[in-house]
């Protein structure tokens, strides 16, 4: 590419930094705010050097928060018996839009994947054994991803807990509602055959 | 979507303000810029903070600048006697991409499109029968768009050149290179017929 300005070109290989934005994206981007006559660009650039600046993490359940501790461990209204152990911040987001869980959140940071170097020691496992042990918890629900990282850490942390008096369980595993079964992946078909539950009428 | 943060969200907010970026891009690459520890927020908001503030047009070609005067109308190797007409800079750096033309540019800043209320005195059409009288111009190329608006501002350009001595071409129309016939509009492929050219060896 062939720039006429090199504060345009600055912007383009900043913006193709990240992830997903090529470089003919970035120039759009790019282009898009040098044309706009409104105060975009300096709306955006403050509300990333806040996000890089400001931005913490809750130093209890290590979800990303404003403040020390986040709203959810502050909110009097869930339920501080049950923690939802999840791989990041997006899949807090994920289960807070289903409406379907009022207790406690624990982000582990990743998997355990000795591929990607990550062991035990890297996420906030330590973390979460103080706290169900202050926090007297009678529950912790895996909702980790199903794939053989998910599932390793799933049993580490599990072996864990086995001398702790916790009911651990596991988010439902099986075909996706809305999806034709003849699309599922036979792996998952074939467990959800296996792991079939009774039905019940919804009343 | 529930964000555990203000910030979090003011970030989506801003980055989903850019075109082609909906929420949920905006929010991977929020989070991405959250999670990374090198110094890419700042470098990025640095980025558009001067392509906001020091980025300008060039006063004699409308081009994208860094400087009053930009690189192209500052050389001395550029034949000044032909002027390519484009509708903006991002034209100026893919004509520029091809190596082609040696000559300099004039950027209009759109076509005449009264849908949208861009009338000749929104585009820099002024400046450039100024600049072709005083810089002695022989030949003028219309690069702009092949559609409605883009005929409607070749048009209104090439009614006030009428009386001034400049040869006036239009940048060759027709199939593109590698792409199949059959795939070719049929008004590409009708224009193409009635427009054909001798054919010459290449050497």
């Amino acid at each position: 590419m062939n720039f006429s300005s090199k504060i345009l070109e600055d912007a383009v290989n900043a913006l193709s930094s990240l992830p997903g934005v090529g470089k003919k994206s970035a120039l759009r981007l790019a282009l898009h705010l040098v044309q706009d006559h409104s105060d975009k660009a300096n709306k955006i650039s403050e509300a990333l050097i806040r996000l890089s600046k400001d931005i913490c993490k809750c130093k209890v359940c290590c979800n990303i928060s404003d403040h020390d501790i986040c709203e959810i461990c502050k909110s009097p209204s869930r339920n501080t018996h049950t923690i939802c152990i999840v791989e990041t911040a997006r899949d807090v987001m994920a289960i807070e839009d289903t409406n379907q869980f009022k207790g406690k959140y624990h982000v582990l940071g990743g998997v355990i994947s000795p591929l990607e170097g990550i062991g035990p020691q890297d996420l906030s496992i330590d973390l979460l054994i103080q706290r169900i042990k202050s926090e007297q918890t009678e529950e912790v629900i895996m909702a980790i991803s199903p794939t053989i990282e998910g599932e390793t850490t799933i049993y580490y942390i599990t072996k864990l807990l086995k001398d702790m008096n916790v009911k651990v369980s596991i988010i439902a595993r099986g075909v996706s509602f809305g999806g034709d079964l003849e699309y599922a992946d036979e792996l998952t078909l074939g467990r959800s055959i296996v792991a079939r539950v009774p039905y019940q009428i919804q009343s």
